[in-house]
């Protein structure tokens, strides 16, 4: 599942939240931050408080490619600090308990990042450290919390796969129209229906031709029934045009 | 963003998908792939050709509490065996060139997936080997495509993380209904219109005997700004209790 691209290309795609590692523990973890980033086409990245400092080559290795966002990535002591010039932020939380504040998906909060992003706003998402999560001073500079769905019976989530959910879901509502399936036609393209028809009645004939369909009364029948299988899904003109041949070549009968 | 929930009560939602991993170099990845299929609510894994071989501790490692799936996984020759009693099979391929075949998001594939399962028809997903991905006879045996909606412009897509997006999007699905947003209040619950009212009321007299709205002409404008400001989110009732409080408390003075 993995490609070959490297990262010489990877920039910001503005406007694009900034992701904010508080106190993350693992270099490599950053590292794989960093890639997931890149996957969903974030570019931003804040570290407050690396537990080992800040850089550590490490994370170079882990990122894969993604060089350019770690290269580009600040450090802060403070989350306050890591905020100060954001407009919205939002807090990475699984299970936030008394605390009132609207909690979103990451579906909705990627709907609600990218009608903030237009408005001119900078954004931030908080992402707490491997284990032990963010705690309440953390939350206290979030306007909203962020609660993934996932599986309730099993809430150890790597820190770089909540990085990638998210980026993946930022990156799906930027182009939100886009069709959920298509037929990968390459060089060739969907036949039309006239195109279909057209091949129907030339292996119509073929049969006719081979005595296959002589039965009078299952004619219409089976007939039908190779309709049915011929339009199943789509074809394409290039598999019509091979169709022909089959049948061109196998009414010609034997050669020897 | 880490929790602390074991795996011990991870157990299969039926009907989910297999997860088959084709040829899977790391056995750390692995792991990786149980933890996030956790995440994911999936729960059959079967491993083609692991080149390592299997069983390998590392992956009990980096599975981080999924044991249970790993200790489920089958190991297969082939692809063609591992996905010998499916009914559908889709791959995985960022890439596809020269393939005819529908082409999903990962998304797309989710819905459909679901749709299948419901029909009690069994389902697959393919997932190439790290960095080189499926190759076309391993694409043979599948029936649709699935093609994430990532960064084209960094396709370096760790394993698990492919794994972690499909989980997710199956997840999500089964509970498509879900509200994008609330408010979170615990204990609380956000309060009526009427009892937000009856504070506003309470603040305008506290303020007219204050002498803070004395000047007849901006009244009306100050007293809307206030309506403004406090309807501006959702407030709870046990806020509202706390500003009564500080209203009552601050309309009696200062005490010396």
């Amino acid at each position: 599942m993995t490609g070959r691209d490297g990262g010489a290309d990877l920039q910001p795609i503005e406007p694009s939240p900034v992701v904010i590692l508080v106190r993350p523990q693992m270099a490599e973890n950053i590292g794989s931050v960093a890639r997931a980033m890149g996957n969903g086409g974030l570019f931003h990245l804040r570290i407050v408080a690396p537990r080992d400092g800040w850089p550590q080559e490490r994370a170079w290795i882990t990122g894969s490619g993604a060089h350019k966002i770690l290269d580009a990535a600040t450090v802060h002591e403070t989350v306050a600090d890591a905020v100060a010039d954001l407009h919205r932020v939002f807090a990475t939380c699984p299970r936030p308990r008394h605390i009132i504040k609207p909690v979103l998906t990451a579906r909705g909060a990627a709907i609600e990042l990218h009608e903030i992003g237009a408005r001119g706003l900078k954004t931030g998402i908080l992402f707490g450290p491997e284990r032990a999560g963010l705690d309440n001073d953390d939350i206290a500079c979030a306007d909203s919390l962020i609660r993934y769905d996932l599986n309730p019976g099993f809430m150890s989530l790597n820190l770089a796969q909540a990085v990638m959910i998210m980026g993946y879901e930022w990156f799906i509502v930027r182009d939100a129209d886009a069709p959920l399936k298509n037929l990968q036609t390459n060089e060739t393209r969907v036949a039309t229906k006239g195109e279909l028809e057209n091949f129907m009645a030339h292996l119509i004939r073929a049969c006719d031709d081979a005595n296959f369909l002589k039965n009078e009364q299952k004619r219409p029948g089976m007939v039908r029934n190779l309709r049915h299988f011929f339009q199943r899904g789509e074809v394409t003109t290039q598999e019509l045009n091979t169709l022909h041949g089959v049948v061109a070549d196998l009414a010609r009968g034997p050669r020897r």
